[in-house]
């Protein structure tokens, strides 16, 4: 399970943060929410009902994890996690902390406006708090 | 974890399916796309982490069962899965079949125009499909 690549337009959009046991977690380039992505690891991988029950098992644990960490940072008012993949089929997870007074309240994410790029700066910090919050691995 | 009322919106845009063992099962009523509701019988739950384990587990496991009978019945070009609870907080996971020809595609369904609700005939039809495909229990 450690044969698949990523998309280039995942790669493209989104920042590193960890390798955890299944996926790669990485944090979306959009100052506007907090948002994580979890991308398994798995060969060909399209929708969640295609991973085997122990793939399964451990991306729900990684969405617990990603979770945690966003309520604990964020306090936000709703998590938001989806696997859509309309437009990048590659099997990815979105957990997005979403307050009531974001941009695109209380419409989905995905699709809304452009997406607003971290500062250099910014970047770095939030890399290194969310780290801190989601470790130890 | 019998204690919980559907809230009234949820009830008032779907139709119920069957009960599982977590969760009552509902069609949205929008014939534009083919739309499963998820909602777990759990008194107060607003996020999937919420969720104690066995209840986590249980809630896959249905996630499971819609995608594949969404699969199998529509053929769609993508699954979306999500749990979003932006307007309505009480804990629910839709699970859509999504086409490439469908209205709104690649962008996500939630918010998206006006729902178009299901003739008669045509709700009848679905849910004998739907219930037939799911089964059994």
């Amino acid at each position: 399970m450690n044969g698949a690549a990523l998309d280039p337009r995942l790669a493209a959009s989104s920042h590193p943060l960890a390798e955890w046991r299944l996926s790669s977690l990485r944090l979306v380039d959009d100052a506007r929410w907090p948002w994580l992505l979890l991308v398994p690891r798995v060969d060909g991988a399209r929708e969640l009902v295609d991973l085997p029950s122990t793939e399964q098992l451990l991306l729900l644990d990684e969405i617990n994890r990603c979770s945690r960490a966003l309520l604990a940072l964020f306090t936000p008012d709703k998590l938001n996690v989806g696997a859509l993949g309309n437009v990048v089929p590659q099997l990815h997870v979105h957990v997005v902390a979403r307050r009531r007074d974001d941009p695109g309240w209380p419409g989905p994410i995905w699709g809304h406006g452009r997406p607003q790029p971290y500062s250099v700066e910014a970047l770095a910090e939030r890399l290194d708090v969310l780290r801190a919050a989601l470790d130890p691995a």
